[in-house]
Parts: structure tokens; C-alpha cells; sequence
């Protein structure tokens, strides 16, 4: 079965979280793991960028029914049309997940992954109360971090 | 069509929070509004005794899909069968949201509503990232504030 | 906690559809039972229609996430904005469910009930597959199963 | 983007069902397409072999949180924590659906994609009243099928 990172991050990012996602979408891909994501735009498309240039793949999973609604980064579109309830569907799915920045979608992102014990990465997110998550500052040290919690 | 009040917290609250809770379904029921919580212990349970104890109807929307895990206070189960999940359904159906105190599962739906711009009141909950909730400090502040935004 | 009665069945029925769920919840109703739709038109508007002309209680589970979309009978409206998925969770919260007539959405209904082991009655459903359902010919006939089945 | 064809059929097939759906498993990778099922065993899981022998990528969505549900031959585990609910997801996400034969749970999916208007297979699936589905003999006549559906 293959490993699944989840990256999760607001959908009008900052150019620093813009590029922070595009180069952890290819170093995800060199891994061998395939990339989750929400499948919309912002850190969503340049993390499923990343990873296509380097030859990875890439799953969305979307609020919407239609393929329509996918960035063009995207494989595989699993077109929940259940809505925002998607966010729990692509944390539960994943085997680790990194938040580049914050935003209002990925917040229900973070609170899942903490409220259920996922191993939980970002990238320039605040204190979030109760929330235990791994603070990088490089997609390098975040895959570094990953490497040692998919061997466990 | 009823207003729908969703009272969320710990299911493991302290015990200043259980009193917070149990007088604030109480005031949601005189108001005549309809309880909405998540159906299971702690806040969830304590709003619910409130609201019975003062006449009212309560609701509960829960992850499993048997009745069986629902408190007691819970006039209306909705055993959704979709797990955490269901936290997106209950901020979704509830006219506003009020936040007793935080936990892990709590903050889901305080992102959640923060997300899709319901009105969240929160009483203690420590300052959220990117979230805006109104602070009350007793039941009938949360009473005043309810009654004023749902008017509108 | 109140018995809930999932009523299902077309969004444009036939006029004897509506004539029978109009009256099946009058008399749901006057059991004391809460009644349980999708929150949409036809056997679901009918039916809720009925509840409320008998003094009872409507609760419905829609699709969207917005209570614009339900019709004027209900009373709670639980707007999960999930889409069709809603459609289980209406039979999962259901202590039984009754099918007036059939139309594809129904059918998923009809199937998660069959497959959950809810018990079913029909009115005017053909044979489906793998599905049995109690086959009534009036209100009258489909509340004495009922008044059966909720004793068990 | 790449195509998804889902494969549905009973948990507990006829030895007739498990050939067909290892064949049309292996039929589906030759052609590219990426196999969806709902991960569990059966007929998913022989369709998932076929996959799998052929060089195909499979993906499951299962109805729990948890990968160890899933078959051996699932690459990419979407592990909804959403239950029954996660049929919906299954055909919401499939350029088309292929039904090998007919069980309860199959029905579920076989209602969602007549409802939403999906491309529909059927082997040895009975007579479903409201149900268009295109009866095919053999997975070679599913693949010509499918062949033309995706092209349009």
C-alpha cells in the first residue's frame, strides 16, 4: 500500500508558502509517497505541481461532484460532494500531514488531524491551542521528519 | 422553522463548564430555541439536562449510527453513522454556535463555523488563529447576544 | 427520546402518493412519533404537512447547507450540506422508514435500508432485488406495523 | 486527469462474479484507467488483483478510518471514516461504474449512480425498477462500453 502525505494550506497563499509547497510536493514525490491534497487552488496546486514535475502522484479530494473543480495538477479526483465534511475524509486518509501556513479550511484540517492523533506538520503556523504539531522551517526537514514517522 | 442553537465542548468538561452548560440549555430552551449539540458526554450532556429540565427540545447529531450512544437528555438522535464527520453537519444546521470552554474535537466545529461565517460565541476558549468569536462570560450574555443575531 | 419515522418517497409524486403521505403523517403525528424527510417537495412536503396539520413534530435532513432549501412544514432542519451521502443518514436515524411510492433517490434509501436491516414498509414499490419491504395499502396499515415493529 | 472506473459487486461472490471482476480488473489497468472499489473483499478484491497483476494502480474508499480494512491489492487507501455513507463518495468520484452482480450494498451504489446519471455496467444484475443500466456478457463487452462512454 502506498503512503499517502497530506498537504494541506489556504487557497491564496503568501509566495513564501506558494514556494514552500511546490518544493515539498516534489520531494514528497521523490520519496516514492503519493501527495493528498484538497485538489482546489493556492497550496493545494503547487504542492500537486511539485510533485507532477517530479514525476509523483497526486490525489484531490473535493467538496464538489464534478472533476470540473480540480487544479490541473491533480490524478486522481475523488469527487466527494460532501462539502467541507471532504476535510475529514482527506485527514483520516492520510499518513501524515503537513499544514503550509493557515487558513479558515485548513484550521478543520489541523483540529482533525490533532483530535485523532495524526502526525501533524507546518510550516509557519501559530499557537493553536490544545493542538501538538511539528514545527518545520524547510520542506527538507519536513521530509526528514516524515521519513522517521512512516517507519514507525 | 425552529432556531437551532448548537452548544459544542469537552465531553470531559471541568466543573465550571458543566454549570456553564446546564444553565445555558436551560436558557435555550425558555427562549423556545431548539438544543443542538453533538449528542454524547460532558457539555454535550450537561446543555441537554438543562434544556429538558426547563421544558425544551434537544437534539443530538451523532458520529455512530446507534441510538445507544447518545445521553440521555437527547429528545432527537441523529445517528449520522459518519464520525467525526458529523461535527461539519452540526455546525452546518445550527443557527449559531456557542462554545463552552475547548477541546480538540471542539475546535473542528469552532473551524468550522469559523469557516463558513456562522455567528460563534465561545465562553474560555483561549484565542484561535484566524478565528473571531464573541466572548461571553455568563449564560444570559450569551442569552442577550443570541437573541440579537438572530434577528437579523 | 422520541421514535423517529423516516418517510421517503418522490420529489414529484403522483396525487395518490400525496394523498397517502399527507395522511401518513397526520397519523405519525398523532402517535406522538417525530417525522423524520429529506426536508424537500413532494412525498416529503406531504408528508410534513400532515404531521404539522396534527399538532406534530418534522425534522428534515437536506442536502445543502442552507435552510432556504427546505420546505415550510419543517420544523428542524438539518441542513448537512453533504449532498446525496444525506440520504443515509436519514435512514440511519430512522427507527423505521416507510416508502411511498419510488423514484431513484428513494432507491438509495430503499437499498441502505434493506442493507442495515432498518424495517421498511412500501406503498406502491415495486419488486426490488434483494430488498424486502412490508408491503402496506393505506396509512392506516402502515401505523399498525409501525405500532409492531417499535414495541420490539 | 486520469479516468476512474469504480467496480462494485457483494462481499461474498459466486465463483462466476470473483473471474469476472479479476478480468475486467486487469482489463481496466491495460487500458489505463485506474480501478476504484470499495477496498473490502469480494469482488472488490478480485477486481483489485486483476488490477494489480496487469500493472494497474487500484484505489479503495473504505467505509472506515482505518487501513488495515483495506484488501492487500488496494495501492491508495481512502479511509473515509464515514461508513456506508462512503458509496456515495465511490460513484460521486467514477467516470463510470460497473456493476458484477447484485447485493445489498451494491444496490446502494447502483441507486447513487442512476440518480446522478452516471455511466452504469451490469453483470448478471437483476431487474431493477427506474434503473437503466447497459447489461453486458463478458469484461471485454464492459471495456468496448466503457471505451465509447469515456470518449464522449
Amino acid at each position: 500500500m502506498r503512503k499517502l502525505i497530506g498537504v494541506i494550506g489556504p487557497s491564496e497563499p503568501t509566495e513564501d508558502a506558494k514556494e514552500f509547497a511546490e518544493e515539498l510536493g516534489k520531494l514528497i514525490a521523490k520519496e516514492g509517497w503519493v501527495l493528498l491534497t484538497g485538489g482546489k487552488g493556492g497550496v493545494m496546486e503547487y504542492a500537486s505541481k511539485g510533485a507532477k514535475e517530479a514525476g509523483g502522484l497526486t490525489v484531490g479530494i473535493l467538496p464538489e461532484s464534478n472533476k470540473n473543480f480540480a487544479n490541473r495538477y491533480v490524478d486522481i479526483a475523488i469527487t466527494t460532494g460532501i462539502g467541507e465534511a471532504r476535510n475529514i475524509i482527506l485527514v483520516n486518509s492520510s499518513d501524515a500531514v503537513v499544514s503550509v501556513t493557515l487558513s479558515a479550511g485548513t484550521l478543520i484540517e489541523i483540529a482533525t488531524a490533532s483530535k485523532i492523533g495524526k502526525t501533524l506538520l507546518g510550516y509557519k503556523v501559530p499557537e493553536i491551542p490544545g493542538v501538538d504539531l511539528l514545527r518545520v522551517s524547510s520542506p527538507e526537514e519536513a521530509i526528514e521528519i516524515l521519513k522517521k514517522s512512516l517507519k514507525e
